[in-house]
């Protein structure tokens, strides 16, 4: 499977990633209002105080929320708040986690990962039962977690009972559920329900709520879901280094999309594109694309069209397909417009 | 010693800290221009280019530059770069990396800090020389490098030749040298001298450079100056959780501060502003109070002005003075205005 | 694929494992000769420096030897001693490393393995190939190092040319080789080889050379075959809590077993003893024995003899065969006796 | 303070250590006895049996104890059982495993230790009350826990009371109290008391109980005292790599020191040989010696009889009094001869 490398800086990179968009204008207008006169740093300000009633709304009155920088201090935190020293998580062989953060998880959270095999990045119930033979063999990292990306880093979605199948399996065999949600308002948008439906209410008991790839400059947070389950979060992101100072900052980000349709409108718009441009790819000759769940588009493309695309585009050859054909990775986000898909299908087709 | 603590949420916070203060409109702005089209994640874009341009400029041409969200990030970043696993770092008792990083760098890094006693925050040469005794031997933790802040945690200001002495005895036991330069621009501003006269000059081997504290949203950098000591920065900055997706947007933030003069004018602001804050408070009866170096007051104050000002600012007691009276920290930033010292003084004065 | 429990504790424990037996009657002959007199603690010993000597004398004039307690330490302070920071482990899947350590490599050693199916827990240098297409990726922990078990927690061998290739393909790309050779005596006498051919004649970097096993107290080591590309094991293994105060009695015992034809003689009478079982089993009506290339046999057997043999002894089910029978692993040792053999036969058979 | 270093490889190292003393007839015996048949592995085998017996009947029917191979591994085990990940330590500033330990603690149990200057190497509750100052601030490690070391390393002993106090307070403030037991026995037999009456008696959690220093091979154990204050305690010896496959062989050294007066009767002869030499090395002329409580000893000597005393033997120069003069240290163990004693005087003396 391809590995995203950022070589061509000739290239164009609009579809190469989501993260290559800018930071959405309201978000921006957020932090600017936000920027007056002094206020307290390390989350004890206004806007940090609004952001944990938003987090209580929809995620319940128990429910905490930490806002730090990227996706993978997300992740790292909230494992490491759901796991003791001896703890292992349960994850697709495909996570993130897994694969595209410098074993952060292992290096800095000294936890072991379990990777489950996955055709379309999608854990299974039958995932975590597979792991459970080991619970109290002392020789084991023993698995007390779980951890799924929603959607997920193959483009697929999760739907609210697949999640609750697998947080009742594993909350019966004491392990706890965590929910990679870089990309959380894709999946809610495509499936047309709310934040929480698809992770509170199934029985998520920590989340990574991903900002940064829907519009934010740089803004992400942990939500305790279930403080039972959870113990030391405040200090875990301190000294796990992503405890920001001017912290009103990234809480007027998180606001800004969460609080508003905003996380909506945005993650629509690119569930929307990457179906429009999967349509457009249709009717390029030679080219087999499914309809995508999310803003993640996977064309099997003759060889030529490949090279066409990858010569003026970052696109990243994803696997090569059963024929031999190459498949790409294309993504859309919010700020992906029709005319860079025209753009795009243009050179695709070489017209 | 006093500690930070943020329980006064209804509490004047304008001198609490200088990260307090919100963003320069300058470095907003750049943020803003920085915010067009699609650009490469992770350090591939424009913004990051010219940064490295302006690093290699400042600071020698085989200097790299690493952009960080946070403080803690860019030390222990550093530190990792410059210590093998069985390494260890010499550092003041009263360092932040020592005090008030949640022990990252012990449980980040994996390695252990030596803390040296200091009456004001600095290291001396002979620090050094006193903890080489255990070289080579076995059981201990190898002393390997030395980390120093400019401007100090106590508000004192290293000499270049200070910086130099400490810098010549290290290398020559064979140690990098480290400056957590989290406020490297009052440092500078205030001996009138350039960004690398304090470091690069002297002989430092990686430097912590901090925008936040001097106006940025969220930005520092890892600057290695002399690669020949720093082995795996961009890996170790990776698995630290401190490497940016959208990276332009922390480029932008530190090349709109140090790529022109304004983080010179925001310090030397801050430091004259702390200067001015002194002098105002030495008229209030009972206060004594040393011209500050940069832009930290410690005045000693009777016990009825530091309950005057405490019931209305939130201001740490940082020590007690000789004479049993409390020692107070008051910080100015590039934000400070006369406005609200003369707020302060009138409280302090209880006119 | 089974684990090991040791639940049954009225079970006889005969054939559960090879470290169920005792010591070697001439490695406690030599722990006694050991035991005159003061001696320096720590490795400043007479037979910790004639252990070094034979060291040399068997793998190389650069050879370093460093006794240690347990297998796991062996693996972990080798695995540490040739990856930085940022590096990663390609093992099989099945590797003892990944399954049974506690996470050890992950928790201590900061490392990440990176797994690999296999179905005879052998790699193979195509593992590696397909490994290093994340070499220079940023997000990815970076392979740079290799450990291959001889023999493998399988009961198969690799041959000299086996591990040569890997070992080539390996240094061609900049990753160390590494044995865990827990039960490399097994596989030298198996291969009829010495210690050295299996192991620094095929480019082996660093080994974990097991003597419990083969009759130790509790006494491994790692061996530096190539210091160049090795670093700082001794501090490694000190803080890693794998350095012995009284080291000399871990020594005499790596001498007594290694410094003569023990090991050699002990490896064979388990092999040996292996073969036998096998082939006794094969008699015993529905049983399917492959013939052992050391001491471990995996016998497919009907279920009721599983039941007998398993309500009398220890025998761990390890997996289930195409035919669904289970398939247990049993284990001879240097102790193993004809007679032992007779009675497990004996149950085995319902006679 | 001088640090032990052994590179006089032609030196006398008899009063070097207690470290420098080879087995106890009986422990070898001991380990000879438990030399038959087959056992199960990793403690359940019916020495480990025995002895979860005998710590029982010590330190309570709540106890459990975990066999380890060295202090350091029992030291940084027992420290991570009853620290979350963001606990702290609070030790002696002399204490071994801010020292001696080669950091274990921070590398491998990511704690930070709090150390306390401490001219006896003995913590008093000031020290504790002096670091509870951080409690709950998010910025600094979190002191959960306080190590003791019972006899120091600077051969002081803790009175029961002086222990319980430090214990009241510890707990009073919701912390774990462990005591490094390294030479528990030392202590207790100066003492005249039982090894739980300074531990369990007084309000210890977790214990470090030392065997190899007071003649075994290599055993040292983990007690769990109060288990409601511990977690995890298999599973980190498991990860921590002190978990040995043949745990019959350590546990029947424990037994046999513990199970019986020997450790009484080996202890208070190390301590009598101590107070034997510091009485005779008092009438070498310009000798001081305090009268040593338990085996070390701390003569300050004249300098030609350090030259004397060094040209012959390994023998530590700890620390230089006030009149400028050095301090050796000499320390006596369970196998130290009056004939050793007399060689040595005759030495200091020059005759």
């Amino acid at each position: 499977m391809g590995k995203q490398r950022h070589t061509g800086a000739d290239l164009d990179p609009s579809f190469a990633s989501d993260n290559v968009a800018g930071i959405s204008p309201e978000i921006l207008d957020a932090v600017e209002r936000a920027n007056h006169g002094s206020a307290l740093p390390y989350g004890a300000d206004a806007e940090s105080t609004q952001l944990q009633q938003w987090a209580q709304q929809e995620f319940g009155p128990q429910a905490e929320i930490y806002p730090v920088f990227n996706g993978t201090g997300a992740n790292v935190v909230a494992l490491q708040a759901v796991l003791p020293r001896w703890g292992a998580a349960i994850c697709s062989a495909q996570a993130h986690v897994n694969n595209d953060e410098g074993a952060a998880p292992e290096r800095l959270g000294a936890m072991k990962l379990l990777p489950r095999p996955s055709s379309e990045g999608k854990l299974a119930p039958e995932d975590i039962t597979e792991e459970l033979g080991v619970q109290g063999f002392v020789h084991a990292a023993q698995p007390l977690a779980v951890t799924v990306t929603q959607s997920t880093e193959l483009g697929t979605v999760y739907t609210p009972d697949e999640i609750r199948s697998i947080a009742d399996v594993a909350h019966a065999a004491g392990l706890a559920v965590h929910v990679d949600g870089s990309r959380l308002s894709n999946a809610a948008a495509a499936l047309d329900c709310s934040l929480a439906d698809t992770t509170a209410a199934c029985g998520v008991d920590i989340l990574s709520l991903g900002a940064t790839k829907n519009g934010a400059l740089a803004a992400e947070a942990v939500v305790v879901v279930n403080p039972e389950r959870v113990a030391g979060a405040d200090y875990i992101r301190k000294f796990s280094m992503q405890l920001a100072s001017k912290q009103r900052f990234l809480s007027a980000q998180l606001l800004a999309l969460f609080g508003t349709d905003l996380w909506h409108r945005h993650a629509t718009h690119a569930n929307e594109m990457a179906a429009l441009l999967a349509e457009r790819l249709r009717q390029v000759p030679g080219v087999k694309v499914n309809p995508p769940s999310v803003n993640a588009v996977f064309p099997e493309v003759p060889t030529e069209v490949a090279e066409r695309i990858q010569s003026r585009y970052l696109a990243h050859t994803w696997d090569t397909s059963a024929s031999g054909q190459p498949v790409l990775r294309l993504m859309c986000s919010f700020a992906t417009t029709g005319e860079e898909i025209d753009r795009l299908i243009a050179v695709a087709a070489g017209t």
